[in-house]
């Protein structure tokens, strides 16, 4: 099996080095000798510990696409078009098997090279796509194969999991934070991806095409990022029996599916609550399963290359399933619809410290039947900003239109001063209790 | 793909039904039409929930090995030898496939058959043997191909876990918390294979042939059961900042493979210390990976139906690894020893109340080098067994043959009325927390 590799930056070079120094034990265990026939990178020239003999190189990586020497194009440019897509269209048109690790991409064409490759009877392989190391889409492709997927949940970026385990232990604030977790490599020098919740989004569109049976629909998926959570969130949550984590979850209610990403108080005694630094965390309930959760590092050059060389044995030795399981073409559009789901919520305020204000706020939720379960108003004035202090708040189960409309009335009182925060409160995320 | 099922206990009438009731999503997903044409039972003619009509019945499950309108052979009648062995073997001969969840059975015979299976280009499936419902073998076998594997550690009986766990939290003791358990279901009238750690080793004796490409070798595990353990050592263990679970842990010494079933102390802050009641982990150490963690159900109808199932359109679509992921006639024997490992021990003592005793034990312990952290004497004797008080104390890190030598030792004195109980407190087990 001849294998190229299109971008040689730390997982590409670790898929490498990793076919090479350990030819051997993969060949035992897949039954198959596999070889690095060609690469293409920035740099040819740059050491990346792994000899280059014998290995062809290209300025331009699409051009590998059209080598006779090459059984498996192994796309690690990035990149949710451009050269990656001109790549993997060009390796399924010439005959070539993808392995990929593009989330961007897959959620945006997936479903399109998905049928494209199973109509040349070809593999699109992507399981490093979701979750780094963790075998998610295995498992709920494969393993879970028989199962009807109610609902899909997850940790799926490392980064904001880092941030916000880190704001937790150390009380710190997210720019603070964030500032370190850039210097320490853990977060891009343009956090937007992350911080925003695109990248979990990405990943989420992939594990609902895959676990509900419909085209990915990265628009559908209703995001919130992790800027707007605060030291003092961090800490009511705790008060309160919380960890705050950035929930991936996709719902199936009755065929219609909803998905958001967004930051959620998770029970401290939950398993997703345990789940700390750059970690991922993937839970899939289903019937009849009843409830699988897999955690493990969702990013690092070690575990995405461990992804990626799952992913070349599979399609090497035949087995590669097509990307979503069900083939492309049988995929349905996703009814994406908000369902007015009843949850729990948090919500914190900044108002000016004076006589009324918790009144007024208080008049506002009985207004929209919202129940308070617990309010806290921490600090006075004097330890504030300009006068004002935060008021934090727990609803007991509330429809979530009567939230949004509150927040609204909310917004509009004369001593709310800044944009609330609000995050939805877990009772039953990835706890097994009931199994 | 015509299926027959031999043996329709809880969980192969629940896979019948799986087939029969889902036949259109398990189509859709796997691209495969899914018939259950033959079944056999002891009893004909109990309602199971689905229709009989058109399936054939046969009072001798190995007569479905012989039948000409069957693909797949899914054994589930249990038993190492006798008629499961009889069916697999012969349906093997006869060109079919098989589906297994015996543990047993695969523990003991598995590297032959699958060298059977795989010599006549058939296919040998186990997901369900190991771990219920998480998908275990799969992302060992196939998610993780490409790791070298140096730890896999798992919670493999539910039924341990269940009785640990509750005693846990009820403070309630072994035989009491067993009685619940057999009278829940959750526990065999004859409990021997599950609470002595014999079904827990069969397990592990396939993940550690898996993962470290050897031959299963279960006489190699050294095993202990959790029948020694009592309320005493639940409440000494939470108060040291411990759980104790019966762990299967089988490690890669440079090449020396060691691997036990035992009770164990775990940190009431790692995530094998929160998996509670009838749940399973298996967890996965390896390079590049890392670590890797899964939880879900061990057992039950549902969770082991839903990796037959897996394991059955694996098969139908061609896509089942060899049940050892490497050939069986490339598994190696497995060198396995005893390394002396080097960890901290958790020991109770029995001891009559009088001075002088914990001097005699202590300066047993420093003749042999051992260090102890902390030493606790519960009670007075007034309250305990004939005059007698549980001593409890855990050691600093310590040579497993030092400590062996010097319970001997301890044994002989007169002031030591039972049996010592010993564990390992493990500092590592499933902690995340460096990746």
């Amino acid at each position: 099996m001849k294998i190229a590799i299109a971008g040689l930056g730390t997982v590409g070079a670790e898929t490498a080095r990793q076919l090479i120094h350990h030819h051997d034990q993969i060949a035992q265990r897949s039954g198959m000798t596999m070889t690095v026939t060609a690469v293409s990178a920035r740099d040819a020239n740059r050491d990346r510990g792994f000899p280059m003999d014998g290995i062809a190189f290209e300025q331009d990586p699409v051009a590998l696409a059209s080598r006779d020497d090459v059984d498996v194009v192994v796309e690690l440019i990035g990149g949710e078009d451009g050269p990656a897509l001109d790549l993997i269209e060009a390796a399924l048109a010439n005959g070539k098997s993808v392995v990929t690790a593009n989330k961007a991409l897959l959620a945006k064409h997936g479903a399109r090279l998905s049928a494209a490759a199973e109509d040349a009877g070809l593999a699109l392989a992507g399981e490093a796509s979701v979750a780094g190391g963790i075998p998610s889409l295995k498992m709920l492709r494969e393993g879970l194969v028989a199962n009807r997927i109610s609902r899909i949940s997850g940790i799926l970026n490392g980064t904001c999991n880092y941030i916000l385990s880190t704001m937790e232990t150390t009380g710190r604030d997210f720019d603070d934070v964030l500032s370190e977790a850039q210097a320490l490599g853990y977060a891009e020098a343009d956090p937007s991806f992350d911080v925003d919740g695109i990248d979990a989004a990405h990943k989420l569109a992939l594990l609902t095409a895959i676990g509900y049976g419909v085209v990915p629909d990265f628009d559908a998926i209703s995001i919130t990022g992790i800027r707007s959570v605060s030291a003092v969130d961090i800490a009511a949550a705790k008060n309160f029996g919380y960890a705050i984590r950035l929930l991936a979850i996709a719902e199936n209610h009755q065929g219609a599916i909803t998905a958001s990403v967004q930051p959620t108080m998770v029970p401290l005694s939950s398993g997703l609550a345990k789940v700390d630094g750059p970690l991922n965390a993937v839970a899939i309930d289903g019937e009849p399963i009843g409830s699988v959760i897999a955690i493990g590092p969702g990013a690092g050059a070690g575990a995405t290359a461990s992804a990626v060389l799952a992913d070349i044995v599979d399609v090497a030795t035949g087995r590669a399933a097509p990307f979503f399981g069900a083939k492309a073409d049988t995929l349905s559009t996703a009814s994406a619809s908000n369902t007015g789901d009843i949850c729990r919520f948090y919500l914190r305020l900044t108002v000016y410290d004076r006589p009324g204000v918790l009144a007024d706020v208080t008049a506002v939720l009985r207004d929209h039947n919202i129940s308070v379960e617990s309010l806290l108003q921490q600090g006075r004035a004097d330890e504030g900003v300009n006068g004002t202090v935060p008021v934090v708040l727990t609803t007991h189960d509330t429809q979530s239109p009567s939230m949004l409309a509150a927040i609204e009335e909310i917004k509009k009182l004369d001593a709310v001063t800044a944009e609330p925060t609000v995050m939805v409160i877990s009772g039953d995320a990835a706890h097994h209790d009931e199994s």
